[in-house]
């Protein structure tokens, strides 16, 4: 079934988060360090999530961010160095395939929104600096759900903002928790594979698996006429 | 209060992990490799809590390294590889201060228990190993409370299997958002931080931090005598 609504989750998804990675690296830590501590939000956001809370992401970021850099032989203070990664999510960038895959899925006539763990102020200035505000119908945050992704209270916020079915909402992500969470509450899903990966045989397979954003319209570009 | 059930978590907490980063080394991943796929697990286990299940810890840990060693060079090819890292979880010894905290609680009259998200097997061969299988009064898995800990249910549970109102358990565990879920269910805590490591503000502060499990036993010695 085509679906009506696209929901893109941000951080990864749309935008290119190797440059915190690279702030890592300039006040003496690792580029593995954040692929950790990014894995380390998740985990912990999750947790809260799950003894019952709905923690702000840039908080849990943050406080992880100190956790993690404490260990770490850095050339200033922890919390300078804290602020400088910070401080990097205000000035991430669009992966590559994401601006043309965008723009013709709107010419297609599917309604798009993003569906974040984190603030809408993010999607908000990343959508800004690539002149894609207009093409979004809506901006989303779990802030506004009571639950962060994948529990399927955030997805269904999301279908019932947009007044539609849960069945008529693909949401498209890199992260296999977060295809595997739409599924199971009823949306559609699409996987971006964009580094070849193993998709975890403990979620549930997406409705479709692409290996970049700007793939997905064709997945109805060549849908059989109805007779 | 003194509680009268101390409950122990397992991984980490009274085991030893860093065999398995020398595992990793062994098949031509790196140690650091090893701390982000355990963070994944953690990550991706709460996620399939999240979504409504309660998975196998086993079965995230294998498909999680299936998914992070297929990144690597490694000597040999990647099921060998996940099953050289998996058979580690097989020889895990006990932190060295767990030995001599536990016996003295048991001496002190406290009844002992473990609390795992992983499966009753690997606290039992852990313990065993280290003769200690005697001390403990009950070993519990979330395999069997329906969701893993953090969730208020998996602590519920270990206190209900015990026969004890929630506020008589205390959990120890070196995991922030495992104090926290204890403390949110009602139980106590204790945070065993052996790293001088920074308690991230996001999570509720534990009822004792100790730098150690055989300082546990201190905490109760010097109770004043009831007048």
């Amino acid at each position: 079934m085509r679906p009506s609504v696209i929901a893109f989750d941000v951080n990864e998804t749309l935008s290119d988060l190797s440059p915190l990675g690279a702030r890592f690296v300039e006040v003496g830590a690792s580029a593995t360090a954040a692929r950790l501590w990014f894995a380390a939000t998740l985990r912990d956001g999750f947790a809260l999530s799950a003894a019952g809370e709905n923690p702000s992401f840039v908080a849990v970021a943050r406080e992880l961010l100190l956790s993690h850099l404490s260990e770490a032989q850095l050339n200033r203070s922890v919390e300078e160095a804290t602020k400088q990664v910070m401080d990097g999510f205000a000035s991430l960038e669009l992966h590559a395939d994401v601006a043309n895959g965008v723009d013709s899925l709107a010419e297609d006539g599917f309604r798009l929104v993003t569906l974040s763990n984190g603030p809408v102020s993010v999607a908000e200035r990343l959508l800004e600096a690539a002149n894609l505000q207009g093409t979004f119908e809506r901006l989303l945050s779990v802030e506004d759900a009571g639950a962060w992704k994948p529990s399927p209270v955030a997805y269904r916020y999301a279908a019932a903002e947009c007044g539609v079915a849960p069945e008529e909402m693909l949401l498209v992500a890199v992260h296999p928790w977060d295809v595997h969470g739409a599924r199971r509450a009823g949306l559609q899903s699409a996987w971006v594979n964009r580094s070849g990966a193993h998709f975890p045989a403990i979620f549930t397979e997406p409705t479709y698996t692409v290996s970049a954003i700007d793939e997905l319209p064709e997945l109805w570009a060549e849908a059989p006429p109805q007779v």
